[in-house]
């Protein structure tokens, strides 16, 4: 706690007053978004990399700045937690990840990290001594890319899987997660999983076109959608495009091809909430003049209620049945990952929506399609997320963009929503 | 002309009543085979490799000690003739290439040329002499797998593009046709194209299902069909999985899965002579949580006939129109790669013909799906070729396969459809 804060402390400003400044916010965002800035204007900062060290440590050195004491875990993930008045009482958190895709933008998962950066400077500003503690996360590895699983540090922190787990994997390079974070100088000592957290907030751009379509500044999301992940395999022969008349080929792009509008019509029997896509598609032997004897598929399903979730499964093992038999082709179809829907906690959502009200900002409560750390931070502390517009739905891109007026008043929801579980 | 074929050729040998050695002919393309042989049975011996020039040394060796005099040009292709009466006559010639698939056969190519061996090693046990000379071709880099074009060296002599063209192309490694040629010793000093040719025959595996499935021994080949290559781009958004609603999306992988569908069912209406083909399909940027903003997939086309493979071409580009229409999408088809029918020449089919019922073989018409350097030899040649079964109508594969006494039938017509030709 620093001078100004204890002399304010004792003030009567009332914290329903009190507001983040946008302008200060956004050049945080900009001025990270130089460490590893691409020529496009996105950030290319992978997890673990010495440009992800950049970036950490110019955070952790604006937090320390704002008064904060912070501690790395064994995980990388690194906590700055601001003093209230009971100091023994669990943490009122938020946080997200300054690791970014291998193209990706200047918003998707900093601006989370820095709405909370914000959050502290302006109960610095305004003199207001919480009862509670807040603080903020960076969590390790978000994204996923350089090395799985996604979610790594929040994960471990869930207990989702063993911080062993976690540090054994590696790069394509063969360099062990473990290896990385050490020499970033980001392996800490606090023992994960163990701060106590009374709530766990998380502030980010939707990654969707929702809010924007419908011009609406905050989402208050109530949840995020549950995910099954497939590899679905086409099997038939290759043989030669010129003399193999059509009667006689097994192509099994053919059953890959029919599942890929298969799987489009099964989201679409389960609309608006039902989503399925067909991402990566790898076909053998890949050339020109042989028809293809092998390809493979992934499958993203997702929807907000599992048993929704199990009828899409259903109708995906059915559907992929039919096409094989009528193809004369084999199908194999596995599932791979499976996240259960998460339903963030009624108070937090509420302390959302309230924050919204008094603000007087338009909003729709929305389901967060993506994963996030707010994922797995639910299954262990109460959790809700605030969503802001992004131009076009469009993130994990160099030109994913947000407007300055949305960023701000997503912080103010954060500090408000905050400031009503901490107390003052 | 040695002296057995001199003595013998003043006897009362009735040519109709000669036969070539099925064995010896298997037995050559066992030995020819173990050159690049692979673990799974198959050849992998691409062209200007030190392995074609291990294969090409065993081949001219053979077609010297079959007294045949040898010449190179300056495409590598080799030309290996045995003397006839009227040696100022053009040749009869045979022939087919030497060089594999990288996952090949012991079948393709080979056959052909070594059918052309049998023809002459059996010509000289029974002492024929015919009025024109006979010989056999080893055409250059017809799989084109290490060079493009394919049917390099065939092309080069039919002056379907100049030598100089040809020996410019350069592989992965950036060595050029022309190097290559030189470093394994076939850089001939015969000019290309120079030589008189009477007329062409080509002995070949099926490459396709047709015999074996009719259980014929012969297909006598009226032609090839035409094709038209083309690569198909379709372009939408990337867009993140999960939080983007189905009808939100851009999905470049529906417009190439669609377009899979109408690709067949175009050739469908077509049957049964319409073929086509989605050999190659990439996916970008084929992340399995990310909704593909753009697909490049390559669409083969063919038919017998000319003014068919038109309409094929009107179809499709009305089918792309619609898909991408239906779908928002951008679509560009653009045509890479066009070969007309090939009509083989009348009397050069009916030798075939006259072949196959003096020997009493079960066969059929049938017209090549495949290009093959008799394709090029055709438009300066009068031309014509014959077909055996291979197993399961399999080629361009380790697995390839084929019986000995169809090999043995399908050299015998080749043997009767160059005397009838050629004279005695």
């Amino acid at each position: 706690m620093n001078a100004t804060s204890q002399t304010l402390a004792s003030s009567n400003v009332t914290p329903t007053s009190i507001r983040v400044d946008g302008a200060r916010l956004w050049q945080s965002l900009m001025d990270l978004a130089q460490i590893g800035a691409t020529p496009k204007g996105g950030v290319r900062r992978l997890a673990l990399t010495d440009l992800d060290r950049q970036g950490r440590d110019l955070v952790v050195g604006w937090l320390r700045d704002a008064g904060a004491s912070t501690e790395i875990d064994g995980a990388g993930n690194v906590f700055a937690v601001r003093r209230g008045r009971d100091d023994a009482a669990p943490v009122v958190l938020t946080g997200s990840h300054v690791d970014t895709q291998p193209s990706g933008g200047k918003f998707d998962g900093n601006y989370g990290v820095l709405a909370g950066l914000e959050v502290l400077r302006t109960l610095n500003d305004a003199g207001v001594v919480t009862t509670k503690p807040v603080g903020v996360a960076i969590w390790t590895n978000e994204e996923g890319t350089r090395f799985i699983p996604t979610m790594g540090g929040s994960g471990a922190f869930a207990r989702v899987f063993t911080l062993d787990y976690l540090l054994a994997q590696r790069d394509i390079d063969g360099i062990s997660f473990g290896e990385a974070l050490h020499s970033i100088g980001y392996a800490g000592s606090t023992p994960v999983g163990e701060l106590a957290v009374d709530a766990y907030f998380e502030a980010h751009i939707e990654q969707g076109p929702i809010l924007e379509r419908e011009d609406r500044v905050i989402g208050v999301v109530t949840g995020a959608l549950g995910q099954r992940w497939y590899d679905c395999i086409w099997t038939g022969q290759d043989a030669h495009a010129g003399p193999t008349p059509m009667e006689a080929r097994h192509d099994a792009l053919r059953g890959a091809s029919r599942m890929v509008e298969a799987v489009n019509a099964i989201a679409l029997r389960h609309a608006p909430d039902g989503r399925a896509t067909v991402g990566f598609m790898q076909v053998k032997p890949n050339s020109r003049n042989v028809i293809p004897g092998q390809v493979t598929m992934s499958i993203d399903v997702r929807h907000p209620d599992d048993e929704a979730l199990a009828r899409m499964d259903r109708e995906l093992r059915e559907a992929s049945s039919v096409i094989a038999r009528e193809l004369r082709l084999e199908c194999e179809l596995r599932q791979v990952v499976e996240f259960p829907a998460s339903h963030f906690n009624v108070d937090c959502v509420n302390s959302v929506q309230s924050a919204v009200e008094m603000l007087g900002l338009s909003s729709r409560k929305i389901v967060s399609g993506a994963a996030h750390d707010a994922v797995y931070l639910s299954r262990v502390a109460p959790t809700s997320m605030i969503f802001v517009p992004c131009k076009d739905g469009i993130s994990h891109n160099e030109i994913e963009d947000a407007r300055p007026e949305h960023l701000e008043a997503g912080a103010n929801v954060l500090l408000h929503a905050m400031l009503a579980r901490a107390g003052v």
